[in-house]
């Protein structure tokens, strides 16, 4: 059975994160979507409200998994037996930091690789940090993350009015 | 089972393609790796020489499959049914390039997805160009293409007097 | 009155020209479509066929001229005594080239200025060479040329039997 | 009449940016450099400050508005019935972050357009904080910032002894 | 005497910099490595114990020095009348920043002189940050940075448990 | 002694090239600027009006040697005694493709080293092919070539009637 892990902070997760999601779902049997967090880095949502996002944004794509973990990455892996890493590519600077990271999981254990998928067009501009931006502005973002999860991000990041 | 195709020009198989077929190999039940030629690109090699170097660079690998085409890559993909094409990145200039061809491929048949492999940092600077052109002044070729392949390219791009 | 002209080879017009010109009509009063050839490059469609795919292309916008000339961009520029360069730019390979053609540009002439607009997002990946390429194998060219041109283009470039 | 916005923080205004007004000035009717601020990013020079030097440095150009928004730019743009934003390139990094700002921006709003102006090479490496770090350690500032505007950087970032 | 400086954080040395560091020495007659440092850049080890990891790894070279300084690079260079900068490359990235610097610094004097080496292949990926990050999670430090500074490592960064 | 060589093919030298020689004229005991050809790849100048215009262009530099080779790189340095290769970086699109070839002639040669400097600023959009595309257009050469090489290019490329 062919398992992949796609990891990232999902905070939150957007359009362009359910768009690779559904894409590697095709591709593997399991798709383990891993919420990485460590305590020195800052996020706008608990680990519990993105999880809960990721469940919400799946729920009709029956070979997912919603998990989370502190851990570095490759023992994540090591520890869960997954060999294959799946990442969306949007630009040219994530390509960089993306390659180092993949080479340096590869050097930390050569059985572990690193696939990466192209981001949909038209979710090339999206990230995670743009959605939140907008939505502390009270900006419009529908079509940048999933409809069930605007509630959750509005909530959050009320507007200032 | 799972199938992928590595499709690509191979004019010659450098160990950077090497590598990325027998990774791929760890991950897929089975690797097409397939020659693709038109009649408005000139090669150095012959498609069938071009085949016999994969074929003798990659006897070891029990699940690959050697092929060649000159149809569309999508048509070829459609033909034989399968859906998942890899392709190595080495750098940025790779990475767009590729970008925009899995772009209009996906645009093609949305059943088409391109998962991309880090070429291993010591291929990064390795292309098929790079060896004909050290080939033909006679430099070096150890560790630039598969052992077996080196007579081939030295009989094919006699190195000047 | 704002004049821009918009250059290109438009070898053939895709729907991320029209776009862009498009966008730039409703900024400026007028905007010059410029196919530019010389003889050194060889193209695929004559520029009278060019020229016909483009005032197809853009029937329906009322402040586009078309035009064509075999000179360098200033010169013409300056002998139709307009200011304004319009581009398009997709990706970071354009950049850096058009880059270097609008320091150039501006170098030869101080009064003359490029104006950057990004393609939409649908639309980059997508190039002239890509549609050729498409069209000379059968491939779709339905969103990636505009309607009216897809007879033009499929008859020149007859699709391999 | 055209009119375009030049946003950004001015934190301080360079010669690049002055470079950029200039030429925007010259193609648009009236151009409103707006300083956009917002409570979570921290600058060394308050929006007034900012607006001074910017007032300073564009003193002997006509069509030339200096304003200040914490709103999004969009917001803004709809608030005051203008169309277009300017934007100055100067590097690669520069290309990919503004290219997702341009997509994000005409997502929202689809008549809003971002037109961008390659800087001047003279200046392609000149930034806010690079001025910032190079006054605090007292530094040369001739041909980095408006000679009128020298005096207030210093000022406030008095080089260190 | 051809003298050069390679200045960084060192934060910590890396195999990347070390390598950098020796093929300078068999280039120049002596090669500076110089920690720089400013009171607002927080970093994970104190001058002394960044020099004293640099003493460590380059002990073999005869011909290198180890020195410090919180000043401008530009103005270390003219204090110590040295005219050669010497700075590695991994990555575009890397690229457009060195750039800036170079050409910053070069405005500052025009006597300076930067000089790029390329990291290593084996070498791109590495960083110090990823090495303290690895580091924090109890990762595999062989061959990332010098065996004798890997102690000094694990000791400040103690793993989590 | 010092020895670098700058390499390229020149065709023609611009003021980019000759900004380049001379500052590693600067830091060098000795620079030899050589003339790379073969006769795969076709170039507007001949080997001797190449040598010419460069021995015009820096007659007032003591320490500059011009040469020409139609051998390998690798092969012309170990021929010579050379350790240094000396290149100009203008861009993104210059750095990968030197940075393959540096790797490549290290792999080639472990003594072999590159050294890269930054083109200044104001030649960062000037190449040769820009150069012959201006002449052949009778476009303004002042400032991009040497002024005593501006009669050589104009009398080869001649300006279209």
């Amino acid at each position: 059975m062919k398992i992949a892990v796609y990891p990232g902070s999902f905070d939150p997760v957007t359009n362009g994160h359910l768009d690779i999601i559904r894409r590697a779902a095709r591709i593997f049997d399991t798709v383990i979507v891993a919420v990485f967090y460590n305590s020195s880095k800052k996020c706008a949502f608990s680990i519990d409200e993105r999880m809960d996002m990721l469940r919400t944004a799946t729920k009709d794509i029956d070979n997912v998994i919603i998990d989370s973990s502190d851990n570095l990455l490759v023992h994540y892996m090591e520890n869960n037996d997954v060999k294959v890493i799946i990442k969306g590519l949007r630009m040219v600077s994530d390509f960089e930091y993306e390659f180092q990271m993949a080479l340096a999981n590869h050097q930390q254990n050569k059985d572990i690789e690193t696939l990466f998928m192209m981001t949909a067009s038209e979710y090339s501009h999206l990230s995670s940090s743009l959605v939140r931006e907008l939505a502390t502005y009270g900006g419009n973002l529908i079509g940048l993350v999933p409809n069930d999860v605007i509630p959750y991000v509005y909530e959050k990041l009320q507007p200032k009015k």
